[in-house]
C-alpha cells in the first residue's frame, strides 16, 4: 500500500487537537504524504490553525475514496462513527486513543509516530472486521437500514414497563421473553455493551453474531451465539410503550408497534490496521484487569 | 381482628371486575361486613352496577383508617400501589391475583372465599414487610420523598450514554462505577427487578437492603447486601444526561445533576395476610420453575 | 442411503430393553434390515432373549464399518459414548431417549417407529457435528489423546485447594487465573456442563470452541469463544494437587505437574440424524423451560 | 483491655518467620508484654532461635484462655484456622498478612507495629463475627460437628457425576436440584468461595446465611440469603458417589448416603481487631479491583 493521502478523523472538540494535528500533518508532509481533515475535525480547530496547516477538508463519507489510510484520533466511540462513515470503501483505519485504552483503539498517542513508521514500512497487519446490517421493516416497507461494527440494541425508556421480545433465527421461532432489552452484536461488539449485559467474549475471527438479553425476567435465558450467515428477526410485542433501536450506541430511532428488526451480515467490512506487538488477548487482559503472569 | 369493614382495591379497568365485585360484596354483607371501594375500582364499574352494589367510595389513602382489612385484586403491581397508599395505617392486606401467580399475590381467585373464611376464623398469619424510604436531596433541600415496598431504581433513558454512579454507605465511600442503572431494594423486592439484574433472593425475614448494579461495566461489581439500619446514598455523576428515579416501577422523577438519592429504612410497615399453606419457598419454586421433588 | 444393517447401542442395564429390543429387531427384519448389537447391550439381555432375537454381537468400535446406521437408545451420556466409539466411520446415528428429553436425544421412544419410517423414506437430515481433539503432552511425549463430542474438563478434587490455570491460544498467552476448573467445549457441548458454569449457548453451525472457567476467583473472567481452527493449550500450574482431565464427563486421567492439555479440532465428525420437525431451538426452549408463545 | 500476654499463631513453614518473631517478641517484652507461641509456629523456628526468644509454647486451643490478644501472621487461611481453634474464648484477634492483602487480613507487616501501638492505646475497634455450626447427622446420631467462620461446602469429587441436593430451611422444603456442589456461608464467607460461585457480597453486620449452588443445572437457581436464626438442612440424594463436606476450605469428611448436613448459628463469636482507618469497603474495592474515585 503506497500511501499518498491520509484522512484524519478526530473526536470533536477534543482540547489537545491543536497540539496534535499541526505536528502530525507536518510529519506526513515531510514524507510526501498529504493530509485531509473531515469537517468535524476541521471545525474543532481555530481558523488561524486551520489556515496554517492548510489541509483539504471533506465529508467523512468521502474519505474512503480520497485516502489510502484513515487515521482516527479518539476513543472507541470515534472509531465506531468513523467506521460506519467509510464502510463502503476498503480504506484501512489506524485508531489512536487520545485517552484511555479502548478495545478498538489499542495504540496510544505515545506510540503514534512509531506506528506510522511501521505502517509506511509495511510492518503491520490489516484485520478485517465484519459488520451487522440492521433493517427496520414496518409493514411491508424498509423504514430504516443501518450498518454496525459493534451492535444493535433494542431497549425500553427509563420509565417504561418491561418489554416482550419475540425472536426468530432463520425463520424459526427462538423465544418470546420479557426483558429490558436485547442486544445483537458482532464479535467486535462482544467486548462492548454485550459484556456488561452478561455476554461472552467472542474472538473477531469467529463467524458469528451474539444475541444477548438485557435483564431478562426468564432467568434461564442465556446469551446465544449463532452463525453470521443466519438472519435474526426481532419483534417487540409490547404495545403503547417507547422502544428504541440504537446502533453502535450512537444512532437509531423509536420503534413502532409491530416493527420487525432484521439483523444479518452486512456486505461492508472494516479494515483495521494492527501494528506489530498489539494483541487481542493483551488488550483483553489489560481492559478487564485480569492481571499478568 | 374483628373485621367490620373490608376495603377493596382492584387493578383498574380489569374486565372481569363486574363478575367479581357484586358476589364478593354480597358474600361479605351476608357475614355482616361492609365493603368500601376505592375511587379507581369504582370507576372501573358500570354506574348501574355501582348503584346495585351500593358501597361507599373513598380515596385509597383513607382506606387504612376506615377498614380492618384491605383486599387487593390484581397482580403484584396493584399490590405495590395499594401498599404505598395505605402504608401509614397498620391495616392488613390480602392480595388476590386475577391472572398469573405473583410473588406477593399468591392467592388465586379460586381460593378467594376459602381464604376469606380462614381469615374470619383467624386461621392466618400476618407478615410484616419493611419498606424503603427514598429521599431526593437537591442542594440542601429534600426535593422528593417516597416509600417503596420493592425498590428504587435509578437508570438511564433508552438513548442515553452510560451513567457514572457514586455510592456511599453510612457516609463511607463504596464505589464509583459505570452502569446502565442501580437498584436499591428491600428483601421483598429481591424477587422483582433485582432478580432480573442478577441479584440474590433475600428472604423477607432478613433485615437488609440489596444494592444491585444494572449492566455494570466493571465486571467484578456484584450485588451487595447491607444491614437495613444503613443509609445508602447515590449520586449520579454523569452530566447532561437524562437519569430517572423510579419507585416500585410506578412513580418517580427525573433527577437533576448532583441530586443525592438517600435510601434508608422507612417507618412504615406493610402487613400482608398469609393464608395457611402458602409458603415463601413454594412460591419461589413455582415462579422460577425449579421443579418439584 | 440404502440401509441393510442397523447397529444398536443401548444404555447398559436399562430394565426395559427386554421390551424394546425384540420388537425393534423384528420390525427391522420385516423390512429386510439386519440388526447388530454391541457387547454391552447384548450383555444387558437375558441369554434366552439373546438367542430368541438372534443378532450378531460385535464391539462398538466395529459398528461403524458394519452398519449403515447406528441406533442409540439411552440419554445424552449413551450417545456421547457411542459417538466416541464410532467416530472414525461416517455412520449416521439416530439417538432415541429412553427417559427425559436430552439435547442430543430429542426423539422419544413413542416416536421411534415413525422416525425409522421417515429415515427409510429419506425424509430426514443428517447434521455434522465437529469434535474436539484433546492431547495430554507430558514432557515431549503425548501421554494420552482423546476425542470429545461435548467437552474436556480440567478440575480439582473435592478437597483440593484452588488451581492456577495458564492458558494459551495459538501460542499466545491468554490468561493465568485461579479457579476450580476450566472447560473447553464444542458448540454441541455448550448446552451441557458449560451452561451450568455460566457459558453461552452456541449453535452447532458456529465454527468455534468455548473456553469457560469454573468458579474463577478473578471475577472479571468470562467465557471466551474462539474459532475452532485455533489451538488451545492449558497448563495447570498448581503443584502437589490432584487435577483431573475428564472427556465428555466419562473418561479421563489424573494430570501430572506441568502436563500440557492441547485442544484442537478433531478430524472426526459425528453424523446425527435429525428427523423432520425436530428443531434445535425447540429443544432449547423445552429443556430450559423458556415457555412458549 | 490491659494486655499482659499476646499469643502468636503463624502460617507454618513461612520462611521469614525467623526475621519477624524475634523483634516482635522483643518489642512486646519492652512494653512488659509476654509472648506465647503455638506449637506449629514454634516448630517452624530453628531450635537455637526458639531458645533465644524463650517464649512458652502451648496448643492453639489453649491460647484463648492464656492471652488477652492473639496475633495471627499469615493469610486468610491462617486466620480461619486460628479462629476455629480459639473460638470458645472471647479473645480478640489481630490478623496481619504476610503476603497479599486478604479480606480478613487487611493489616500488612509494614503496619504491624503502628497497629500494635494503636491497640495498646485503645485506638481500635473490635468487630464480632458470627460463625456457622455444621452438624453431620447420620441416622439418628451426630457423626461430626464443626464451626466455620467462612463456609461449609458440599461438593463432588473431580471425576464424580453431578449430585442431587435436597435442601430445607426451618423444616420447609426449599429445593431439589442437580449441581456440582452447594455452599452455606456466613457474611464473612461471602467474599470467599461464595463469590467465585456467583454469590452476593454480604456485609458482616447482616444477620444472615447465604446458600449458593455451585454450577447448578437448573439455570434459574440463585443464591438465597436467609436469616441466621434459620436452620438449613442439606441431604445429598445421589447414591454411590463420593461427596465431601469441607469446612472453611480446611477440614471435613466424606459424606455417607442419606447423611443430613445441618447448618445453624454457632454460639461462638470471633472478635476481630480492626485498626482505625481500615474499612470493609476499602478492602472490597482493592481486592475486587473496582478502581478509585
Amino acid at each position: 500500500m503506497a500511501i499518498q493521502t491520509v484522512g484524519i478523523i478526530s473526536k470533536p472538540r477534543k482540547q489537545n487537537l491543536a497540539e496534535i494535528i499541526p505536528p502530525l500533518t507536518a510529519w506526513l508532509r515531510e514524507r510526501g504524504i498529504a493530509a485531509i481533515l473531515d469537517r468535524e475535525t476541521a471545525a474543532s480547530l481555530d481558523p488561524s490553525l486551520r489556515s496554517q496547516i492548510n489541509c483539504p477538508v471533506i465529508a467523512r463519507s468521502d474519505m474512503g475514496a480520497r485516502c489510502e489510510m484513515v487515521l482516527v484520533l479518539g476513543g472507541d466511540g470515534t472509531l465506531l462513527a468513523a467506521a460506519r462513515a467509510v464502510r463502503q470503501s476498503n480504506v484501512p483505519i489506524l485508531a489512536v486513543n487520545l485517552g484511555n485504552l479502548g478495545f478498538l483503539t489499542a495504540v496510544t498517542m505515545g506510540e503514534l509516530y512509531v506506528s506510522l513508521e511501521q505502517i509506511l514500512n509495511g510492518q503491520h497487519q490489516v484485520e478485517q472486521r465484519k459488520m451487522l446490517q440492521i433493517q427496520v421493516i414496518r409493514g411491508e416497507e424498509e423504514a430504516a437500514c443501518y450498518h454496525a461494527l459493534n451492535d444493535a440494541v433494542m431497549n425500553k425508556g427509563a420509565i417504561s414497563r418491561i418489554l416482550d421480545f419475540e425472536t426468530r433465527v432463520d425463520g424459526r421461532f427462538l423465544h418470546l421473553f420479557k426483558a429490558d432489552g436485547l442486544i445483537v452484536s458482532t464479535p467486535t461488539g462482544s467486548t462492548a455493551y454485550c459484556l456488561a449485559a452478561g455476554g461472552p467474549i467472542v474472538h473477531p475471527a469467529v463467524d458469528a453474531f451474539i444475541i444477548t438479553p438485557i435483564c431478562s425476567h426468564t432467568l434461564s435465558n442465556r446469551p446465544l451465539v449463532v452463525a453470521d450467515r443466519s438472519v435474526i428477526e426481532i419483534v417487540v410485542r409490547t404495545e403503547a410503550e417507547s422502544v428504541f433501536l440504537t446502533v453502535d450506541g450512537q444512532v437509531g430511532l423509536a420503534l413502532h408497534a409491530d416493527d420487525r428488526v432484521r439483523c444479518s451480515l452486512s456486505d461492508s467490512r472494516i479494515h483495521l490496521i494492527r501494528p506489530p506487538h498489539k494483541d487481542f488477548y493483551e488488550v483483553l487482559r489489560s481492559k478487564l484487569k485480569w492481571g499478568e503472569r
